[in-house]
C-alpha cells in the first residue's frame, strides 16, 4: 500500500466543533483499557455521572453518555420518549431545530413545525400559545442553534410546559460548559450534550439528562432482551410500546447505568476517560469562570471583527455566546478564504449550511480553543487574509480593538 | 467533592471484549484535534476505508465505521436494509442471534427465528431449507458468538442466498481479524464487526461493509436532511420509505463518506485515529500471520484447561478460535473465582449469559490480548485460584502443556 504513515499537521481550531481538547484529556485517555465490568471501571462511570450531574446543573439521578456523536443523544432522548402520533412541538429557528423534527418524525411523531427566521429566535410567548393550541406531549428545542449563532431564553418555556403537563426536551449540544446551562431551574425535563464543543473532549460522546417526569415514560416502554436473562424471567416483554431502537434504548441503558450493570453495549473505553478528565477540568475552573472566559473571548473576537470593518450577522440581543456569525463581504468566495486561512495559517472556521451557505463564516469560541491567543492569531491572520483578496478593511484595527478588551478586562477584575 | 483522581489499575485482559490495546494505537489516539472536513482528516477518512477493505477482504466501495460500539453497527445496517413486514430469517445459536431478532424487530421486520442448542450451530442445509421455506428479504446471522464460543460456517449460506435473492447481512463481531472472515468469497452482502474485540482498537466503533445489492435497498430510501441543503432542492424528500433512524442512515452517512461529505454527524476524531493505526498494524502483520497467532494461543490455552482437568464446554468442531469457553466445577462459585483473578492477579476472564449463566467462564484470546504471556500468566493464575478454592485439578499441568504447543509449534516452523 501506498499510504502516508499516520500524522496530524498543528491547527489552530475556531469552529463550532470539534473544538481543541485540552492535552490532559488526551493524555488521560491514552490509558490502558479496563474491562466493562472491572470494578475500576464500573466506579468510573458512577463518577462520571456524578461529574456529569454538576456540569449540567441537575439533581437528576440519570446522566451518562450515549456512545455516539452528539445527534445520538438527540436520538436516544426522543425515540425513548416519543411514541407513534404523539404530538410535538418544534420551535425552529436554524439548522438544528429542523434535525429535531426529521428524528422526531422517524419517531413517528405528530410533529408541529414553528418558524422563525434564521438570525432570529422565538418570543417565548409565541411558542406557550402554540403550544395551548397544540397540547403536544414534547415541545423540544435547540438552546443554541450553530448555524445561525442563536441562543433561545428557555426559562419561562420551562415553566409553561411543567404546567401544563408537556415534557420540555433541549439540545444544549452548543451550550453546556460554555454559557449558562440551568437544566432544573429552567424546568428542562430531558437535556443533551455532545463532547465536542464546549466540553472539549473529542467528538464520539452525547451527555444526556433526564427526570423522573421522562424516566416515567421510559419505564412503562421497557422491554429486557431475549438470551440475557433466563426464558422464564421474560413473560413480559411489553413488546407493544416497545422503544423502536435496541442502541438508543434508554430502558436498557439506564439499566446497564445503574447497580444492575444489565449488559447492552460495551461501553467506549477511552472516549469515557476523556469525558471524565474533561469533566474534571471545567470543575476546577468552575462553572461561572468558565462562562466568564467564553463571555471574554467573543467580546474581544466581536470587537476584533467589527473593527476590521466586517458585520455580525443575526440580531444581536439573542446572539450565542460561543459562536459569532460574519457576513461574508460582497463579491468575495467565502471557501477561498477560509482555504487561505487553513493552508497557511493552520486555522480552520467554518462555513454554514442551507440559506446561509456562502454568506456567512462562522467563528467558535468554544472549551480549549476558547483562549485569547487563538482569537489573536484568527484576527491577525484573518484580515491578512482578506486583504490579500483585496476586501476593502481597515488594516491594523482588529487585534488592537481585541487586545482593548483584554486589558480593559484586566482592569475590571483588579 | 471527594472523587479519587484518574487512575486505570494494571489488567490482563482475557475475556471476549473489551480486550488491550497496542499502544501505539493508544499513542495515535492522543495526537490532536483536526476539523471534520479539514483536508487532513478526510483524507484520513478515504484512507480508512482503503484499509477498512483489505482487512474485510472485500473489493466493495462503501467500508466505513459507525460511531457507536458494535451493536450501532449492526442496527445501522438491518434499520436501512429493513422494511416494515420485510421477511427476516434469524439462525440463532447464541445470545448475539437474539440480539438480531431484537434488532429486527423494532425495524418492523417479520421475524422468522430458527434456534439451536446453546454450544452448537446450524447445519447449512437446515438454513438453506428455511430460506426456501419462508423466501426472506434478508437471512441475519452470527459468524461467531461469543455467548457460547462458536462458529457458523457461512459459504453455503451465502451461495445459497446469492442464488434465491436473499440478503445475507453477517455480524462478524467477534472474528474479524481473529480468524477468516471472507466478505467477498462467502457472497457476504453486509456484514458488521466491533473495533473491541480482534481489532484491538478501543470500543466505541463498529466498521461496516456492504455491496451494491444492499445500496441499491438503501437508496431507495434515501431523504435529505432539511435545513442542510437549500428549500427548492428538497422537492423529493422520498418521506414514505424513510429510514426510522437519522443516525444509522446509511444513505445519509454514504453522502458523508463520500467526496460530497453532506454533513451528518461530527466524525469521532480520536477513535478514527485508533482505528486507522489499528488497522494498519493488523496489515503489518499480515491476516494469515495474524489468523495463525490466534489458532496458536488457542491451542495452547485450551491444552492448558484440558492438562488442568477442566472440560471444554460445547461442540469443538464449531468451536470459535477466539473464545474458549470452560465449565465450571460443580459446587463451584464461577464469580468468587473470577473476582479473586481480577483482585489478587489483575487478569480478568468473563462470566456468561441467559441459559449458561453461572455454567461457564469464558476465556478470550483477541487481538493485543492474545499472546503467549497473556495465556501462561492466565493458566497459572487460574490453577491457583482453583486450588485456592479447593478444586480437584492436577497441580503443574496447566502450564506445562501451554509450553509444549509453543515449543512444538517453534519447531514446526523452524
Amino acid at each position: 500500500m501506498q499510504l502516508p504513515s499516520f500524522q496530524v499537521p498543528p491547527r489552530t481550531i475556531m469552529t463550532p466543533g470539534p473544538v481543541e481538547v485540552d492535552p490532559r484529556v488526551l493524555r488521560a485517555m491514552s490509558a490502558s483499557i479496563l474491562g466493562q465490568f472491572d470494578p475500576s471501571f464500573t466506579s468510573l462511570m458512577n463518577e462520571t455521572m456524578e461529574l456529569l450531574r454538576k456540569v449540567l446543573q441537575t439533581e437528576n439521578h440519570w446522566a451518562y453518555p450515549i456512545d455516539g456523536t452528539s445527534r445520538a443523544g438527540i436520538e436516544a432522548m426522543l425515540c425513548s420518549v416519543i411514541e407513534e402520533e404523539d404530538k410535538v412541538l418544534v420551535p425552529s429557528f436554524g439548522r438544528f431545530g429542523y434535525l429535531l423534527t426529521e428524528i422526531a418524525e422517524r419517531c413517528g411523531a405528530d410533529v408541529h413545525l414553528m418558524h422563525c427566521e434564521w438570525g432570529e429566535v422565538f418570543d417565548p410567548q409565541d411558542i406557550i400559545s402554540e403550544m395551548k393550541n397544540i397540547r403536544p406531549k414534547v415541545v423540544a428545542i435547540v438552546h443554541g442553534d450553530t448555524s445561525t449563532g442563536r441562543m433561545q431564553p428557555l426559562a419561562e418555556i420551562g415553566a409553561a410546559c411543567r404546567e401544563s403537563g408537556s415534557l420540555l426536551i433541549v439540545d444544549a449540544v452548543a451550550t453546556v460548559a460554555g454559557t449558562e446551562v440551568k437544566t432544573d431551574e429552567w424546568k428542562i425535563d430531558g437535556l443533551i450534550t455532545g463532547t465536542q464543543k464546549c466540553l472539549s473532549v473529542p467528538a464520539g460522546m452525547a451527555p444526556i439528562t433526564y427526570n423522573e417526569r421522562i424516566e416515567a415514560v421510559i419505564s412503562l416502554r421497557k422491554a429486557i432482551e431475549r438470551g440475557l436473562v433466563p426464558q422464564e424471567q421474560l413473560t413480559s416483554r411489553n413488546l407493544d410500546r416497545r422503544i423502536q431502537s435496541n442502541y438508543f434504548d434508554l430502558s436498557q441503558l439506564q439499566d446497564y447505568w445503574s447497580p444492575a450493570r444489565l449488559n447492552h453495549h460495551t461501553e467506549a473505553t477511552s472516549m469515557l476517560y476523556g469525558l471524565y478528565e474533561g469533566l474534571w477540568i471545567i470543575l476546577e475552573e468552575g462553572l461561572a469562570n468558565r462562562y466568564q472566559r467564553h463571555r471574554l473571548n467573543e467580546q474581544a473576537l466581536v470587537a476584533g471583527i467589527t473593527a476590521m470593518g466586517l458585520s455580525i450577522f443575526g440580531n444581536s440581543s439573542c446572539k450565542l455566546p460561543t459562536v459569532t456569525c460574519v457576513e461574508i463581504p460582497d463579491g468575495i468566495d467565502g471557501e477561498a478564504v477560509r482555504a487561505m486561512l487553513l493552508d497557511e495559517f493552520g486555522i480552520e472556521i467554518a462555513s454554514s449550511f442551507g440559506p446561509l451557505h456562502g454568506k456567512i463564516w462562522r467563528i467558535g469560541t468554544m472549551g480549549y480553543s476558547c483562549q485569547k491567543r487563538n482569537v489573536l492569531l484568527t484576527l491577525a491572520s484573518l484580515e491578512a487574509v482578506l486583504l490579500r483578496h483585496r476586501v476593502k478593511i481597515h488594516p491594523g484595527e482588529a487585534v488592537q480593538a481585541a487586545l482593548d478588551v483584554y486589558q480593559q478586562a484586566v482592569k475590571q477584575s483588579s
